[in-house]
């Protein structure tokens, strides 16, 4: 017998769930209130902890019947505000989902829970002689269903996708309760449309990541970073054509550092500059491949030839795991630096390459007219065209629409890895069409016909439902 | 003012197309009967050719409304019934829209209407440096619309991926004429959700893909070939394994070719065997690589470790460019043999590597209790788990229920490149569960509910439909 009323949300789980799935009033972990932005919603008064897609298709049935929205929580490690609780929401959370089977040696897979943090994928494939693709600051908390719901991105992008590319196969529950298993994961299977895409980067709003088998690489046997100090964003990009040409898909990553970030973060760590400031621009990359000596050989030849050539000024080439790690710590502790400033307010860009000059000075054309004294710390993955830009000022609000204006401007994305949340979502029409937010409304309906999940997020409620009345 | 009669649909469409998007009657090519498959369907009375999107939009959003089926044709290679016109149907062409970019060398794609075919894609690729990573033997017909509609496959998918993982941007058009524009095409873009992904695979049921913006490779610049024999599959299969640690992403494709298949492609094709028949299976590698004499060496000195270890017994390298092509037109040869034989149905299906030898013996015992004379050619991709399975018999619709339930018991997928169109629609039940097929059907309503778009091919209208009366 299924609930009548809200009231009977509680009761009615209460007798088929575990008594660990409930966490509820002064014992709900204030944690749970707000994800990385650290901005705070509402503590929400129940937190439900299903052990299995079972246990959350029930949870999700009953609020679909009762009409009770919930939000949906991994790692809390988000910057969208997506997991963050809104007013009378209950929120589910999938740490009690943590299971994990050995490396599937054969077919390059390992098969996870929605629970399990990145780490321990990574830490996994290591030991099995495979390397996860993707890799980003928080991979200690962030789960890997939350990655897969928000397509994280991060600085292997480049050469290995966005998460989306390494879910072989998925489990998952609709907001109606509908589980779907889809967890074959066959390299290739074209038996009916690929539903693993329709919820890889929804962010939880059209169902909720419960199991994937994750797709591993053969782990690399030479790896060697670069960093090289350069002109400008320019030449950053004809040195990244120049190097495709050269070592092709040996390169595994191309970061920028604008200089006066490069300069703060040495400051901030306290190092010698490996490389010393004052350039135009600093670009940290590397290579990934199968056969040490020569892909060496390949990379040193290329380099000598880019500085030779002048596209960069200067370069140093790791030649130790130990000194590889020392120039990816660089990259690291930018993060840390420019979140140690003032009040600032970060945007994860994406801007086709050949606008990203255009972009650049049209933010900075408006930054300046809303706050003079407002700075700009600007760093990313240009190999992908993503840019963190982050501004240091007091007027938030202002300095969002004119940067995201200027994106769209310039042809780009206001999200290239982040995620639209609840953060971005009134801006999302700024580089998507009407056409477009109507058929993501279109697809909300049809698979969350009641709204009950994690709404807001997205698109609104009244964008997707119109006036039409949600089901009772 | 749009038509009310279903009279009124070409009197409508042709004020407002130009007049060579008409094909009527005798004019209508009488290929436009069938697909790749040579089973004909019926050959319809007007074929529309929209010039773009517009057009394309137009057309659909008129046949919405007096509840016209369509199918959508392109280059006419799909091997599941999906462009096979039915009785009633108005057959769209997209052979007029075959514009293409330059190649953006700096973003590494290219965009390009849905009408060209895939080699024109190669040959624009290679001369700007680049590879395109799909290929297949219709290169010079199948259209890159196409393709993407049935997320085409090939021989590098171990190394490349699908079409999925091709399409960096894409632009389509809806049942109700909705133009969806996500052509933008950033490596990371995760504003909203991904509408690119609902059309790639959704074989022109869910919208039609009109243009593309396409992600190309690095171009190899060292290409090896190798032709092995060995005693079984399951010996390739830990030669794949052995290989992968090896040399890693080096590897770019692992075909198997079983022993009659070899020798009748040998005898076929007139030319000396490479390697003497009578192994228990062959195999034909290769690799892509950035280092040529390295990548060399470690190729060679892994394929001398393999036949040291008995992985197997024999081994062939290609050291020119003539050999390569020589090893890879064995492979190619295999298609004309097999088909050169009597009456033959064939399956491609895809199995997990550790259900190889289940599915096998499975087949082969229903197959010969059906038909005692049946004989089974076999050979395909096992770096995916991808068998072509062709089986010369008269008995075809058994042996389809035969060969795809024994696909299904061995936990694997009745189509693993070609699609389920509307040959393999009522046994995709077989490896989709009701919950999938339920949401299939949830996602064809929402986005065509008049049901004109392709109908019947991957679902059956009624079990998209039900009983609910479709749009007026």
């Amino acid at each position: 017998m299924t609930p009548e009323k809200s009231s009977d949300f509680v009761a009615y789980l209460r007798a088929h769930l575990d008594a660990n799935a409930f966490v509820e009033g002064a014992n709900v972990n204030p944690a749970s209130v707000s994800d990385g932005t650290r901005v705070s919603g509402f503590l929400p008064s129940l937190l439900l902890r299903p052990r299995n897609a079972a246990d959350l298709s029930l949870i999700l049935q009953t609020a679909t019947k009762l009409r009770q929205s919930v939000v949906i929580q991994g790692g809390l490690t988000g910057l969208a505000g997506g997991a963050r609780p809104r007013h009378g929401e209950v929120a589910v959370s999938l740490e009690r989902m943590r299971g994990m089977s050995a490396v599937n040696v054969a077919e390059g897979t390992i098969e996870v829970e929605a629970g399990v943090p990145l780490q321990a994928v990574q830490e996994a494939a290591q030991a099995a002689g495979f390397m996860f693709g993707v890799d980003l600051g928080a991979r200690g908390s962030a789960s890997i269903g939350g990655m897969i719901a928000t397509n994280a991105g991060g600085i292997r992008v480049l050469r290995y996708g966005m998460m989306r590319d390494q879910v072989a196969g998925l489990e998952g529950v609709l907001a109606d309760g509908t589980v779907i298993d889809s967890m074959l994961g066959l390299p290739k299977d074209n038996a009916g449309y690929d539903l693993r895409q329709l919820l890889v980067g929804s962010e939880g709003t059209l169902g909720v990541v419960t199991r994937a088998k994750l797709r591993l690489r053969p782990a690399p046997k030479s790896e060697r970073a670069a960093l090289l100090s350069l002109g400008s964003v320019d030449d950053a990009i004809k040195l990244l054509v120049f190097l495709r040409e050269r070592i092709g898909d040996l390169l595994a990553a191309f970061e920028i550092i604008f200089p006066d970030v490069y300069a703060g973060t040495i400051a901030h760590m306290g190092i010698v500059p490996p490389l010393p400031p004052g350039a135009g621009l600093y670009v940290l990359t590397d290579i990934q491949g199968q056969t040490p000596d020569a892909d060496l050989e390949r990379f040193q030849a290329a380099l000598g030839d880019a500085v030779e050539i002048g596209l960069c000024s200067d370069a140093i080439l790791s030649s130790s795991g130990r000194e590889f790690e020392t120039l990816w710590a660089i990259r690291d502790g930018v993060s840390d630096c420019v979140y140690a400033q003032g009040q600032s307010y970060g945007f994860d860009i994406g801007v086709p390459l050949n606008a990203i000059n255009r972009f650049l000075k049209l933010a900075a054309d408006r930054v300046s007219a809303i706050d003079p004294t407002a700075r700009a710390f600007i760093f990313g993955h240009l190999g992908d065209g993503n840019l963190h830009y982050i501004v240091e000022t007091e007027e938030g609000a202002d300095i969002a629409k004119a940067v995201l204006t200027a994106v769209a401007e310039a042809g780009g994305t206001i999200t290239a890895e982040h995620g639209i949340g609840t953060d971005k979502r009134d801006w999302l029409h700024l580089c998507r069409s009407e056409a477009e937010l109507a058929v993501m409304g279109r697809l909300k309906r049809a698979l969350d016909p009641a709204g009950i999940l994690n709404p807001e997020r997205v698109i609104s409620t009244s964008a997707a439902y119109g006036n039409k009345t949600l089901l009772p």
